[in-house]
């Protein structure tokens, strides 16, 4: 008798577990219920279908060719029955049946499985606070969204719209809005945008951001204001009243585990779905994946909902598989590797942060490195990129990089890196693809691997520009050395009783050091290579106090004289 | 008493040799002795220079904040005595000193090293033919034949040229004369462009450096030809004449190694001199770095000339640091891993391919995946990759990527991977970042492991395109499957006697597929997904000698009807 799948959930993670069911076996009889009308949705892709990066809706539902990924599509090209706008409404684990309502006829019914695949996904979380069905508030999480806000673009009516939370679609929100013409306001809860992001980089993002839209941060929404049932504008806990027409809930997703819950399936430590490293939950006829599930991170050992779309499709082609074979393949977890555009700026980060990696009792070393990433005659652009390395063996633990230039490449080069379980030496002399087109004769990752290696051998000391900006507020007695030429200081600087001597003229010039060798001595330059030349420098004619602000003046995020 | 280092070579691993051993040690005295007027010259940026990427010769030069590096600034910035237009001339290992020789001058002079540190470079290979001596002849490795291609482009005087060889650097050179106005032949030995490639791909890149230049291969120069002193054409070993007033030679390059052997240095298997994994060479006070030298290929073990720009500054690094410090730091070697841009289109390679691996003696398994870099809502571009790896234990040995889309970055993925020792089951659920600006849900490195990964799992058969046109030429008994719809059959097609039913119809039109299961069919689409998608419904179905065309049509490098 031919085996029967059914899937819970036709967005990314059921799909793609349908497909590769059938793949594995011709003859299954394989089922997908989808809540909403549509199926397969590129749903990371609305924000750039709200932006207006593409006007054709269908691209958004298309293969790659061009065939809109329907009911039709999917019995003829996958052999698979699609039911949309069909709600899963019970798991029966006795009877190996789910029970579902078709939401335009009313209608019921019950069918039968062998295995079932749950990817009942995620929906977003929404502020219990008043005004919050007012019209005019919407989250980005539907194809009905991304619609509803796409409607907006082209009608060209509103004018002012708040984006409520700093996250990546957020974020990514913010562009499309902004590229809609519309005067955005950014409202984050926690002190910094991208809560995955160590403070100062997310600062380095913020001050980017507030090129384009206003950002305020610390700060929640305690009311949504509006008249005759439309919104008018939100109040901020600290009582600003913002006007506005339109607000975007993007405060985060929370895992769709009622079905499972009810079917009396294991719910994990962070919330969703417990799963195996075979995508089997505690049921061994039932699999889950996607956003509705937990997975571990793999760097810590805990379990974490990671509600990332390219994970959602690796973990249903996992669970498509085991569904047919047997427990055949495995999936390790995630090491929450994420990436997102902000107009022309790029923010990525894989691993742990320096704040993760505490929260996860480790001790680390960082450094941070901002150079281009491309030779100046090729219109190299800046990246500034915090590496993270436990600090006992020298391991890869993570990595952020922000800035105009190729994060991608980085990020997916550190991502492979802790996949290898590479430790900094190993990439100090990494063989990567050099061309000017693509990098410096040293590409990023590895001048970052360079730094941290000259770091972690005592070559020098760093401080961040967050603890320099502390000292200089404390006014403590520091000896603040900018080691760039006259141009350079005169076009832009701190301002904050800084001496300014360019690392070319350093050895003439050590008389005007402090006499005191063992005052403390802080060097920059614009990315702190040339202030590393001058701290090494220093520290060979005896002056035992030398930090090296990392990053230099590009890693500055406080605002500076100049 | 101070330290005397004294480098020999003036290019790349020269200057960050003697940098790197500046801050190892402050009062080091350092001197640098170059051949050449210039220092530390970007010379990987010539083709950008010549073709117009920008018009500051100086930015070949300079820092990134524009200061050239002179010996003022090798004195000023790094304490390091740098001598130009000066030649070394004999190294007396049982004094320790060098000779050299002022090129303009003519004055010569004896220096004393404790360390010294070869980065003598390369020369370029030129052939011993008629001719040669011609004006309109050249080469380009120095930046005087950068200032003299350079020139040609603002002159705008010549009208065609040849450029002769047909690898990364001939590659790049016709892309700047292109862009200069030139009509441009390039002319290759080998059967095929790129040999660090396999014939398959270089010819993928052959067929679009096509859309902008003539491409001969298989052929040589065999004469010179010319008229008072000036180049008026090449004729090649076939006989044919092609007129031209200018002739680019990149035929390779030599190790610069006379003064190495004069001095009884060792020379190593491939020509260069010998080096252990600190940049030792056989004298225990010399150490040699950069084009010069050879250096291990980590994957086979043997040794191997790795004339690239990127390694030459990492073998610096670690031979400035051991010549101050004692033997402290490793140089691993080389995975060979390359780049170059030539107009839109973009190859790389990293690792082994399929042909180094049959000369090192490896088994492998390859697979070749074409697909995009991106979603096709946000420009996705083509890209093709060869993926080897090992058939005994799936360890990833090499990959290359050609085409329009982001190959930098997945080479960058693929040599990490390596770098990792990483197996393809290590990738197919590796945790990438995903957004569509960036990549698609499943990254194209993913994808192309996951197609290894059903290869190895015998999930198909695969067969490459050359073995397809094989038997289409020698017109074997075989049905071609074509799956895509009727449009894209109108608009491109092979043309063979291929059948073309779409996938989504496949299960409703068996009875159009060969009554004799055992017949050998061949599926395939444009990228060969679809064509995945039946074949291993055809097996499904009892057909016992199914085959999918690697790459689909997009890895077709022959003719087609259409």
């Amino acid at each position: 008798m031919n085996k029967k799948i059914v899937v819970i959930g036709g967005s990314a993670a059921g799909p793609k577990a349908a497909a590769r069911a059938r793949r594995m076996d011709e003859f299954a009889e394989i089922t997908l219920l989808q809540k909403s009308p549509d199926l397969s949705m590129a749903s990371c892709g609305y924000p750039y279908y709200i932006g207006g990066f593409f006007d054709d809706r269908n691209m958004l539902l298309s293969t790659p060719t061009g065939v809109v990924r329907d009911p039709k599509f999917y019995w003829n090209a996958k052999g698979i029955v699609a039911k949309v706008n069909t709600e899963a409404t019970k798991i029966n684990r006795d009877k190996k049946t789910v029970e579902f309502k078709d939401l335009q006829s009313g209608e019921t019914g019950t069918i039968e499985y062998d295995k079932l695949i749950i990817a009942s996904g995620a929906r977003p979380k929404l502020p219990p606070i008043e005004g919050i069905d007012l019209d005019g508030i919407t989250t980005l999480q539907s194809m009905q969204d991304a619609d509803y806000l796409r409607k907006i673009r082209d009608e060209k009516k509103i004018k002012k719209a708040v984006v409520i939370g700093g996250g990546l679609i957020g974020i990514e929100t913010t562009e499309a809005l902004n590229l809609a013409g519309i005067e955005i306001t950014v409202i984050e809860l926690l002190p910094q945008l991208l809560a995955f992001l160590d403070y100062e980089l997310a600062k380095l993002v913020e001050n980017y951001v507030k090129t384009k839209a206003n950002v305020i941060t610390g700060n929640g929404v305690a009311k949504f204001i509006g008249e005759n049932g439309k919104l008018t504008a939100v109040k901020l806990q600290n009582g600003t009243e913002i006007p506005c027409e339109l607000a975007v809930v993007a405060i985060g997703v929370l895992p769709n585990t009622m079905l499972a819950k009810d079917a009396g399936l294991k719910i994990g430590e962070a919330g969703g779905i417990f799963v195996d490293e075979y995508m089997q939950t505690s049921d061994q006829d039932i699999y889950a994946v996607g956003d509705c599930t937990e997975i571990k991170n793999t760097i810590t050992g805990h379990n974490v909902l990671a509600p990332y779309g390219d994970l959602a499709n690796l973990e249903g082609r996992v669970a498509g598989e085991n569904a047919i074979l047997g427990n055949k393949v495995k999936f390790p977890g995630t090491i929450q590797t994420g990436i997102c555009k902000v107009f022309d700026y790029h923010v990525g980060a894989t691993g742990l942060s320096e704040c993760w990696a505490a929260k996860a009792g480790k001790e680390v070393i960082t450094v941070v490195n901002a150079s281009p990433d491309k030779p100046g005659f090729m219109q190299g652009k800046l990246l500034v990129t915090k590496l993270v390395v436990e600090k006992e063996t020298c391991k890869i633990l993570g990595a952020q990089c922000v800035g105009p230039g190729d994060v991608s490449k980085q990020i997916a080069i550190w991502a492979t890196a802790i996949k290898g379980n590479l430790k900094v030496e190993d990439m100090v002399n990494a063989d990567l693809p050099y061309a000017p087109p693509f990098s410096l004769a040293i590409d990023h990752s590895i001048a970052t691997a360079h730094i941290m290696q000259n770091k972690i051998r005592g070559l020098f000391k760093g401080i961040s520009v967050r603890e320099v900006k502390e000292k200089i507020d404390k006014k403590e007695d520091i000896f603040l050395l900018d080691t760039r030429g006259a141009d350079e200081f005169e076009a832009m600087r701190l301002g904050a009783g800084e001496t300014q001597i360019p690392v070319g003229m350093l050895r003439k010039r050590l008389n005007e050091l402090p006499e005191d060798k063992n005052k403390e001595i802080i060097t920059y330059c614009k990315i702190s290579l040339r202030g590393y030349e001058a701290a090494v420098l220093l520290q060979a004619h005896g002056y035992k106090n030398v930090k090296l602000m990392e990053g230099g003046l590009s890693a500055w995020y406080y605002p500076r004289e100049k």
